[in-house]
């Protein structure tokens, strides 16, 4: 899961100076609430890298302040704080939101979605960007890609999960949608703060936890009170990370000022996941070299959370006109980029990861 | 392959009117030459996107024209144009230039090598950039990544290739190292231009041929004449495409195009792979609605490929040092990321891919 919010406090970062360059284009100063703490580096850093690009293109003019999560508001009301103008923008993940409305996951992860590069064809050049961007004005803001992490883990368990059976009663600290979809399978999700979760595995109190992938994971050391590992989260195939900015804010941008902003914030997303791309694989190895069991979860709970999960989305779309809107769209969507991704990517990587 | 090049002249684009906005920056215009025809429209629409995005960040004063190839020179003298000045920067595939030095091939795809996902991870996270970097400084640019097509396909083939037996003697339309590793598994790779190929392949002139993917190959209507469509492209996993500028011309920007550049590049690289992981499922639907046989390389074939492959690459690692120090690095690098994409990406991957 992304649900890092922390409430940490941290230095403020130092404002550059204002140059003293004659232009035609304002000075701007603009606060992004990150719903990150610094410590969750590779998150919080493609939210850094967007305002050290704007600062570079700019000439330091136009200037946004990173302000972690707590410092202003807490990382979960990061999207109240953009609607009410509180701040110009955020650094957020689009599925924290889904107590206002189921619909807001469709923007970062659904269980059994689409992949990293299936949420780029969609969101880029499918279509996706519009419908979601339909729906989230109803929140008074723009939204742009910020980032994905790639498929996650799906978590640390105490003991191995091998049945269905070994999902009834599981107490499994896990949110949103997952956490209903589990909750139908027979677990029990439980809501924990993020401090409290290490003493709950250790203690017993939880059975399990889910988290982000080997590089996050590995600092948390969850391993060394559930040593089984399990692939693949998922409940989040390809969760992306979002710049919410305040519609009015944008709308007095200057439209180079936009320009620069909508493509930095590509390369912002590119970078997240070419950054977790890189520490992954040396995280889990690192972690295996401990006696992580990694563990993979089996067919019979797959599809079965697939099924649990189809059931889900289409008692929401009878009742929810937005969720309905998207849900068809991005449903005809996974099903045609699989058909596709099973032929060329999927023939390909399955020979890859057997040859070595 | 992206082995596009093509001498057809097109209109010259019309060059914006130069604001008379009074600031700070200097109007630059510059010449970009393409690799590729405008009908290929996903690669050479990237380019577009860049100077497009260019333009507006700068308020049209960072002005870069676009040359299909063949207008200024041919789409395989690109670097050579670049290299000496001839024009500011171009859009072309790295592996074109093996014929200079093999090492060229690391930029954009060697046969077995990284998928689309692991070349960003080596470039942008993995020290693969500075790697590259330091090799291309030898030509006088400086490389940008500038877009990638994903896992292409194998090719058009007019019978079926089940065993090692079916390739000897097979004549495939094909290039660069992927023509030298299936010379030693006894195909005979043929060189023909773009426009000789369909009515080789036709008369049985050839055997078969390879281009790139759904969304391209569906316009040159191989699968008239050679049904067979094998998966996957294995000399091809993740060909990314590059923006290369002449080092002197680089320097004399103000580092705030340089910025503007940088991010522009990364926005015009993730649009091309969104864009063909868009278009190619819905050709291949078309394709099959046709009557093509969608085909998968037997492991026998992959297999020997992959040996032939390595013998190759130890061959010239021992003869060229430049190869030697990349592919050390490179090698280590696909090692590691297939161990972590088999976990959570594969997992999940080959689960979506069979439950539709």
């Amino acid at each position: 899961a992304l649900g890092l919010a922390a409430c940490g406090k941290s230095e403020q970062q130092a404002a550059p100076a204002a140059p003293a360059v004659q232009t035609g284009l304002p000075s701007i100063q603009w606060r992004m609430t990150s719903s990150f703490p610094k410590s969750v580096d590779t998150l919080f850093g493609s939210a850094e890298m967007l305002a050290n690009r704007l600062r570079e293109i700019t000439d330091g003019k136009f200037d946004i302040r990173i302000f972690p999560a707590g410092e202003i508001v807490p990382g979960l009301q990061a999207l109240d704080a953009v609607q009410q103008g509180t701040v110009e923008m955020c650094h957020t993940c689009s599925y924290y939101y889904v107590g206002k409305d189921k619909t807001f996951a469709f923007g970062t992860a659904v269980p059994f979605g689409l992949n990293a590069r299936q949420m780029d064809a969609w969101i880029i050049a499918g279509g996706g960007q519009e419908l979601l961007d339909e729906f989230y004005s109803n929140y008074n803001i723009y939204s742009f890609l910020g980032g994905n992490t790639g498929v996650q883990m799906g978590g640390w368990y105490r003991k191995q999960i091998n049945s269905l059976e070994d999902i009834k009663g599981l107490k499994i600290r896990i949110a949103g949608i997952a956490g209903e979809i589990l909750a139908r399978m027979g677990a029990i999700p439980q809501q924990l703060a993020g401090p409290d979760v290490y003493p709950a595995l250790e203690k017993g109190t939880i059975d399990a936890a889910e988290w982000v992938a080997p590089y996050d994971d590995e600092k948390l050391g969850f391993h060394k009170v559930a040593p089984n590992y399990y692939a693949p989260g998922w409940w989040e195939p390809g969760p992306v990370v979002h710049f919410y900015v305040n519609k009015t804010e944008w709308d007095k941008l200057p439209k180079e000022y936009q320009a620069a902003f909508r493509t930095a914030s590509r390369e912002a997303h590119i970078l997240m996941t070419a950054s977790y791309d890189h520490k992954n694989p040396q995280a889990l190895a690192r972690l295996l070299s401990q006696g992580v069991k990694l563990q993979t979860f089996s067919n019979e709970i797959m599809k079965r959370g697939y099924e649990v999960s189809q059931e889900l989305y289409a008692e929401e779309a009878a009742k929810n006109p937005a969720w309905a809107k998207i849900y068809a769209e991005f449903e005809k969507y996974r099903r045609a980029q699989n058909a596709w991704f099973g032929v060329a990517e999927g023939s390909y990587d399955r020979f890859m990861q057997t040859i070595r």
